[in-house]
C-alpha cells in the first residue's frame, strides 16, 4: 500500500463531493441504527475514483479526511488516510462496480437485515407491496411493479468480511436482476447506479424488510397472493 | 403539458407559502417513516392554484423549485420543473380537491396504514379511543367524539397509482364522512381542508393504526366496546 | 371570560420562563409521539400563576403568544389568546394544584399509557424495577426504593375531557401516593412539584409503561416477585 | 467531602474535554431512551483524573460545571459541584478503573438490558452474529470473531446502587473477558479503555441485546448453531 496521502482528493466546499456525501449519509445511516458500533461500510465511485469509509471507526463521526481513495483501473490507493485501516468491505464494493458497473455501494448491520436472514433459507422475496416499486428491474430498463416479486439472495457469513467476496460476487452473478444481497446473521449489501439511487434502494429495501417481518410475526406471507392474507383476518 | 416555467410561484420568503411548507412537511414524514425511499407524497391548494410534490424524488430533499404548480379549474400545468415528472398521485389528489373542497393531500406509504390493510376487508374502524377526537365528522360540522367509531375505507391497490383514481373516487362517495383511505398494500390518502388540517388528521389517523395494530396483537378488538378488552385482562 | 390581554405575562427572554418552556417541552412531547394530532396538554404554576397550553393547537407549533393565564386563587384568566380555546385540560390541571399543590401537569396520550389501561382494571403496579426509584413516595418524604410497588389508579374516560374532573379528583384522594393518573383509551396525566420534577416523573413512568407491556407480552408479571420471571425463562 | 470547587478543571473549550464529552454523550444517550427520567450514569478518566455525571439529574441537560472531579489514587473529590449530589454508581465506575484499568464507564438503564435481564439467569449469551466483532476479547489482544460467543454476566439487583459493588467487582474477577455487566431489573455497566471505545462496547452490546430479544420472540436461541434458526423457518 502506497504511502501516498493526496489530499486535494477529499477536500471540496462541494456538498456533494463524495468524501461529504458519505459523512453526511453515514450520519443518516447511524441515526437509523444501520452503522452503530462501528458496524457497516459506504463507498462511492465517482468516475474511476473510489472513495471508501475507514475500518473500524465511528460511521458518524467521520469527517472527509478520513476517507480512502482507490483508483478503480489499478485498484491502488492513491490515498490513506494516516492511522486508519481500509475497509474488509473493500473487494465486496468493488464487486459492484466491476460486475454492476454501480456508482456506489452501502453496507449496513440493519437489524431487520439480519432477523430476515433468520426467517429465510437461500433468497428473501416479497409480492405485491407497493414501495417494491422503488426497486429496478436491472435486466431491462425501468422498476419493478406492484405485482412483481422482489428477489434478494442471501449469502453465508465468513469469519472475515473481505471473504464475502467469492460468494457475493456468485450471488451477483447468479441473480442478475438484484441490487442487494443479504448476508446471514450480519446485514445487506445494497448498490446502485448513483450514490442517490443506492440509498433509495437500501430506504426501500429497509422499509420491505421490516415489513416483511411484521407481516410473518402476523402469519402472513411477505410473497403470498394479494388475498391470501385473509385467512389471517378471519382468525 | 405546456412548457411554461414560471418561477414566481414557488419562490417565496414566507415558510408558510406552499412550496415552502411541502418541502418542510416532507421532512417531516421522511423522519417519521412514511416516505422513505422516494414513497408518498403531497399537494396543497391555495385558492385555484395547487401545488404538487414531483415523483420519484427523495422526498426529504425536495427544495421549492421542485414543485409543480397546477391551475385547479383548467387542471392546466402552470409551472413544470425542469426535468422532473409530475406525480402519479396527481388525480387522486384532485380528487380531494374536487369532491371533498380539500385544502391539502398527504399521501404516504406508513407501515402502520399497510399492515392494517392486510388486516381488514373492505373497511378500518376503531371506537372508544380519546384521538379519535382529532378526526371530523364531515357530514356535519364538528368533532367526532370519544363514543364515536372512525371508519375508514380501504381500497385494492392497481399497477399503476393513477388507476386508482375510479375506486378511491367511489370511496370518497360512498363513505362521506370520510377524510381518509386506505389502498391495501400500498399506503393511505388523508386530506383537509388546510394543509394544516390534513397534517393533524394524517397524524390522528397514523396514531390509530398504530394503537390498532398493538390492539390486535393483544387480541384486543379496536372497535370493540368498552370493557370487552376485560378478556384479554383475566387471560 | 375576560377579553383582557395582558402580553407581558408570556413575553420574556428566559428560556426557563413558564411561557418558553411550555413550547419547548411541548416539541419534545410531539417527538416521542406523545401528543402528535394536538393531542395532550401542559400546564406550568409559578406562585399564583398558571400557564396554560390552549386546546387543539398543533403542541409541537406553538409559541408563547399561544398560552393562557390564570390566577389560581380566582381561577379566573389573566390572559386569554386571540382566537384560542381554554384547554379542557385546565379543570385537571386544577385538582393536581389544590389538592397536591402541584407546581405543573403534563397530559399525554402515550400509546404505552393506553395499552396498559387495556390491560389493567382499576390500577397499574410494578415492582422490582431500578427506573422506578425515580418516583416519589410523596406520603413521606423521599424516592420509591427497587423493591417498592409503583401504583398507578386507573379512571374511565368521559365524552368531555373536563368530566374526568370528579373522578381524577377522588383517584387523587384514593390514591395519596399516586403522582399520576392513567385515563383508559385516553392516556395519562402526570404532576409534580415542579415542572422539571413533573417531566421527569413522566418519563419514568412512561418508561416503566413501556416495559410493563413487553414483559406482559413475554409472560412475565410487571408486579412479580424477583425470580417470578424463572418460569418464563425455563419456557 | 472536601469544599474544594476547582472551576478550571471542568472549563474547556475542547469539545473533547471530558466534561464537555459526558455533557455531549448524555443528549444522545437520552436521544436513544437509555438515560431518561435521570436514569444511568457515566465516567471518564484522563490520567489520574475521573469526571463523573452527578446524581439525580436530567442526563440530557447537565453542563461541564455540573461535574464531580475526584482523583483516582485518593479517592477524594477535587471538585464538588454546588447543590448536587455524587453518582451512587461511583464506586461501581471504580471497580472499572481499578480492576481493568478502564479509560470510561457507561451505565444505562436501557430496555433491552432489562428484558435481556429478565430472560436469563447468571450469563446472557449471543454467538454468530457479525456485530460481535465490534466487540474485544480482553484476555487477549484484538476483537471476538463471527464464531465466537459473546457472554455478559448478570447480577442480582441491590436496593442501593452502591451495594452493587461487590457483586459486581466479583463478575468482573469472575468473567475477566467481560467489558460489561448487567444488573436485572435495572440496566447496564459497560466500559473500555477509552471514552469512545466504551461508547462503541455500548453500541454494539445494545444492538445485540436488542436482537436477541427479537430473537427469542421468534424462536430462536441467540447462542445457537449457524443453521439451529432453520427449525423455525419450517414453521
Amino acid at each position: 500500500m502506497p504511502e501516498t496521502n493526496v489530499d486535494s482528493l477529499v477536500a471540496s466546499h462541494d456538498p456533494t463531493h463524495p468524501a461529504n456525501l458519505i459523512c453526511e449519509l453515514c450520519r443518516l445511516f447511524y441515526n437509523n441504527g444501520w452503522v452503530t458500533g462501528t458496524g457497516g461500510g459506504i463507498s462511492i465511485r465517482e468516475g474511476d475514483l473510489i472513495y471508501i469509509a475507514p475500518s473500524g471507526v465511528q460511521k458518524e463521526r467521520m469527517v472527509p479526511d478520513n476517507m480512502f481513495v482507490m483508483d478503480l483501473a489499478t485498484k491502488e490507493y492513491l490515498r490513506v488516510p494516516k492511522s486508519l485501516k481500509p475497509s474488509a468491505c473493500t473487494p465486496l464494493f468493488l464487486a459492484a462496480y466491476t460486475i454492476r458497473n454501480a456508482g456506489a455501494c452501502i453496507h449496513t448491520h440493519s437489524q431487520n437485515a439480519v432477523v430476515v436472514s433468520l426467517l429465510y433459507d437461500k433468497v428473501f422475496t416479497i409480492a405485491n407491496i407497493e414501495q417494491i416499486k422503488a426497486l429496478p428491474k436491472i435486466v431491462e430498463p425501468g422498476y419493478l411493479g406492484f405485482f412483481d416479486t422482489l428477489t434478494i439472495p442471501i449469502i453465508e457469513n465468513t469469519a472475515h468480511e473481505e471473504d464475502l467476496k467469492d460468494s457475493l460476487e456468485q450471488a451477483i452473478t447468479d441473480y442478475p436482476s438484484a441490487t442487494a444481497v443479504l448476508v446471514r446473521r450480519h446485514g445487506i449489501y445494497v448498490w446502485g447506479e448513483t450514490v442517490w439511487k443506492a440509498k433509495v434502494y437500501n430506504e426501500a429495501i429497509d422499509y420491505l424488510l421490516e415489513l416483511a417481518v411484521k407481516m410473518r410475526q402476523l402469519g402472513i406471507q411477505p410473497d403470498g397472493a394479494i388475498g391470501s392474507e385473509r385467512n389471517t383476518r378471519l382468525v
